[in-house]
């Protein structure tokens, strides 16, 4: 506990949502806690709203006000932290903004605004001194900020990737688990309200990967912008695909990704990105159901840290709201640096697609006559892509009306190969008449060595 | 990264062996890292040894040099850390009071230590308003110490459980991936250096119970001594139990549990103890393989947190030995009152075996005859026990003389009942003239609801 700061810690809350409503009930009911810990009351002075008269699920706390004006936030003498819960970036950013210049810390759980403004406001941040909280903005109730920041500051980080949004793992769990198909588990999510009723940032990668550029940056002081990276969400991924998948022991999850090559951001790069994979039921990352989110650390000296927890949601967001501004009462000094000298951090080099090297899955639909998989093997072999497994279906049940047409699924797992390769090579197998639909193609996710998971070959 | 701390933080380190060696290691190679997040250089300027003249297989940091006396670290008022790796509690409790009282913070992986002596010694660094950082004496790499008194700081926990030592967990896998019996799997595990040569505090559950100690401690702001609560080993765990549990979709793991009764620990009660139990495939837990450590905490608001890596081992538990030295680097004020006021936490209420509530695994070996499981049944019944499935096994291989004296296992899984209920019961059906040997009974974990997992049936 800190001592020395035994006057109440106030705050402003900027949005009455789900998240704020959470953290309002956090601070009630666990209030006997909150004071054992810190030593100090936490206060809910202001609570910025559209709608003053709109009926609220949650009572307001004792002695806050409702107001439709941020000036009672953010030219309050007497508030300290100010909580930024509206979400969206543009009245979002601006409130933040304005707090860091008046000199109040700020806490967030808005990733779209601090991956689309971050670079500045934690400059912001940096420079006036203040704490700039973020931990709810990536993965919920998981403690992945702190344990970069922290538990990891002795480590050089490797890699950092994981399930970073609850919304594509549920609608993946669900094909995968009930055979649904994409739009049938999708609108499963928004009856269960775990998908937005526009759930397109959701489902299109972006979610993660503003997650992700928040992680990177952390993991190691760098600036990878998340517009550069390489992103692909779920809406390719099929029930086809994921029945195979399992047949070779894996599950498809939508996985960020980001590892350093060579010893930093600068001289060696970051390579990242967010797309689907195929994990092997041996990682725990396949283990990660319905709206769960995970994240696996890697660190030279720590070696592999894994978390699992809630990604979403009003109590378990609000319980990282909480934390953040727990940390403000207990006199914990800001750490805004993102890890880096100066604080504004450098970009990092980009791995570019020929550098980033991974084993893919590929599915075919071929015509059933014989030599064509040794076509198909050489196309890859003229990209210099090699073949760990390969299996040809025959399991066509639709009736055709002569054998020359009839096609079959072909399902190929490469070895490492750069995916600019893997890309061109897929072009070329998508021209060949013999290959009756364009190619899937998925990433397979390797272990820390870069080894391909034992699959197994019943497919 | 802290303003204002830009002179070197200079430590101290009593003993030079696996995790010094480690630490060491990690304060050269990752520099460059530790530099930019903290905005000092971090030097060790003394390292405690008993014998001056040993090889050591790491070399002593640029600038340290080596004492065999222990005011060199005590009494050099330059020295603003001691880092306490020596082990055994006599001299590394001397050295971490010495410390304390010197004004130094103390960073440590002792956890019989401060299971031991914890309370004298949470309190003296809290009355010096002094770090004492121990996140590395509890799950080597795993930040459940900094999770727990950090990320959950706005939560009530209702319960911490997980698998708290690698070498029991390293034994329990290879008895159930190879099928070794217990002596096999201690020797492979000794050869291949998981295990101490004398691995009894590991086996025997204590170690364990240290670290529950400790993370009670943290939780709850409460002192239960581990010398107080319910412990049993690994030695009892058979390759049978484990193939039956397997067939239930179950393994056997060593779990440490403790679980918050009521709102407090004080007039609720702390129920808590180290035991192996049967630990189903759907928990990511059953999921812990080797010599990995995981624990799961449970937050009002948070819901489960699973955490999950390197149990040991120097550079795992060296990086969180770092983490530690650098929050002391970076200028976090010390924490030491572990959740409560006054700083010494008051001792909880320990729930008793009657109060203790679990489902149990039970294995009998039985006369073949008819009757026997209706007069199984009846014993528990008279204890007000019920069955949630009951398995006759008819594989007993054995060539039997005569029918009469035929044994068969007889395996039953109860629903929730109260520990002492269980051992009397337990006791009831070992006298019985049909029963052949002592019963074997374990826990089987169920969900944070007390649900009972979906067992298989095949067995």
């Amino acid at each position: 506990m800190a001592d020395g700061h035994d006057a109440p810690l106030i705050m402003g809350i900027a949005g009455f949502g789900t998240v704020a409503s959470g953290l309002m009930h956090i601070l009630r009911e666990n209030r006997a806690e909150i004071e054992a810990r810190t030593g100090r009351t936490v206060r809910v002075k202001s609570v910025l709203v559209r709608d003053l008269s709109k009926t609220r699920a949650c009572p307001l706390p004792d002695g806050a006000r409702l107001t439709r004006d941020a000036s009672d936030l953010l030219e309050d003498p007497e508030i300290d932290v100010v909580v930024e819960l509206i979400g969206g970036t543009r009245t979002a950013g601006d409130i933040v903004r304005r707090a860091l210049s008046a000199g109040k810390h700020v806490v967030t759980a808005n990733k779209a605004l601090l991956a689309e403004q971050g670079k500045d406001i934690f400059a912001l941040a940096a420079e006036k001194k203040l704490h700039l909280g973020y931990e709810a903005s990536v993965c919920g109730a998981i403690p992945i900020i702190r344990t970069l920041r922290e538990a990891l500051a002795g480590d050089r980080i490797e890699s950092v990737l994981g399930i970073l949004n609850g919304t594509s793992n549920f609608i993946l769990s669900e094909m995968s688990d009930k055979g649904m198909d994409f739009a049938a588990a999708l609108k499963e999510a928004q009856s269960l309200g775990y998908a937005e009723a526009d759930p397109v940032l959701d489902i299109d990668g972006r979610d993660a990967a503003h997650k992700l550029y928040l992680l990177i940056r952390l993991a190691w002081g760098a600036e990878y912008p998340y517009s550069a990276m390489p992103i692909c969400g779920i809406t390719g991924v099929s029930p086809t695909d994921i029945r195979y998948a399992r047949e070779f022991g894996c599950r498809i999850k939508l996985i960020a990704y980001a590892r350093l090559h060579g010893k930093d951001p600068w001289n060696g790069g970051i390579e990242a990105g967010v797309c689907p994979a195929l994990v092997h039921e041996s990682f725990l990352l396949a283990r990660v159901e319905g709206a769960y989110n995970a994240v696996r650390a890697e660190g030279n000296a720590a070696g592999s840290v894994f978390l699992h927890g809630k990604g979403a949601g009003d109590l378990p967001t609000g319980s990282s709201v909480a934390a953040d501004i727990l940390d403000i009462a207990k006199g914990t000094p800001p750490d805004n640096s993102g890890f880096a000298h100066p604080h504004l951090p450098a970009p990092a080099r980009i791995i570019a697609p020929h550098e980033s090297f991974s084993p893919y899955y590929l599915r075919l639909k071929v015509a059933d006559r014989p030599g064509v998989l040794r076509d198909m093997a050489a196309v890859l072999a003229d990209h210099a892509i090699s073949l760990a497994q390969v299996v040809q279906k025959d399991d066509a049940a639709e009736p055709v009306p002569e054998a020359e047409s009839r096609a079959v699924p072909l399902i190929m797992v490469t070895h490492r190969a750069p995916e600019d390769g893997v890309s061109k090579a897929v072009d070329a197998l998508a021209a060949s008449p013999f290959v009756h639909e364009k190619p899937v193609r998925f990433r397979v996710l390797t272990s820390k060595t870069g080894a391909l998971p034992n699959l197994r070959t019943k497919v």
